[in-house]
């Protein structure tokens, strides 16, 4: 790797992990301080690149918005809601385990910054028709996930209430996180699993 | 009522009528296109008035937005959510009339703005203390109203079951209005309506 002694950001060769760089940078910041409150300069000043540079791999802050989506929010949400649920021994042994599993990562991390789904998806879902559709796509994406998990436990169940109840178990981890960032607790995802696995049972 | 020609904002005599105003405007506009999106210079344009005005009643953008919570969204949650199921026939039918008013309500205008509270307990809680307290202190009322309801339809409910089971309500009312403002469709709020009156039955 070569080094200069200037204050210049330093020239990669390696174009796909600065992408992946700048992706991770502004999920982060979309996270903690918003989308609007975030601007492209301090994407690019704290990924340590160029505007030029990212302006090759995101033409617009839109573009990058919702590349972030696609592909930091979405997979997050599968590696923890979608897989724990549909690896776990039932749906309300996942469920619990997702809850507990979030609301014991808050604690340890002592600040509560909220789902990044459900953050993008109020600040963005009235801004533009192609963010509020993507926003909506991973949200589509997890209540259909535990819909058939649901299913497949209990072929006897009702589809159209195993439909409601995924909503309910998505509106309620989602409103739950809401409710942990205002009070900086993790309790309403403990509250809100144990309530649920008795719907469940 | 004085005229003038000018297109200088008409000086009013009534103080406390434009404070009303400049927190309705202030109120509106937070909602549609958030906190941190909406100027000052916005406010003092959409409620027709003067910066000087405006400082007089507001010294700074956070005391607007401070009163905002505390005058105009804390009553909204008092008037749709809270007093409906204080003085329903239980709190099952209460709630039922919540989730399935506000999804009429949606439907009726045709765009979901999403709830205020939540809009701004994501937008706000980690930018300022003091914002995440007066967001919290909504949430609170309204689930400690709820709690207690429970509690005097079925006294024999477990103190910590009534705790929970509130919060599973307002988690799962906050994440259903998430959820229509990204579908844009009151299909969630109907959908947990169904599975809440299970879990209360």
């Amino acid at each position: 790797m070569t080094q200069d002694n200037t204050d210049r950001p330093r020239r990669t060769n390696n174009p796909q992990a600065m992408r992946g760089k700048i992706l991770d940078v502004a999920a982060d910041l979309f996270q903690r301080q918003g989308y609007n409150a975030t601007s492209v300069q301090d994407v690019v000043r704290a990924a340590a690149t160029t505007g030029g540079a990212l302006h090759h791999h995101f033409p617009t802050k839109k573009a990058l918005g919702l590349a972030v989506i696609a592909e930091r929010v979405a997979p997050e949400v599968d590696e923890t809601a979608i897989r724990p649920v549909a690896t776990a021994s039932s749906a309300a042994a996942g469920i619990r385990n997702v809850f507990n599993g979030v609301a014991d990562t808050l604690e340890r991390n002592r600040a509560v910054t909220g789902c990044p789904l459900n953050n993008l998806a109020l600040e963005l879902s009235l801004a533009d028709a192609d963010f509020r559709e993507a926003v909506n796509s991973v949200f589509e994406r997890w209540r259909i996930a535990l819909s058939l998990r649901l299913h497949s436990d209990r072929p006897d169940m009702d589809v159209s209430r195993a439909h409601d109840l995924a909503t309910l178990i998505v509106a309620s981890y989602s409103g739950a996180m809401a409710m942990a960032k205002a009070s900086q607790s993790a309790e309403p995802l403990r509250a809100c699993a144990v309530q649920l696995e008795t719907l469940m049972s």
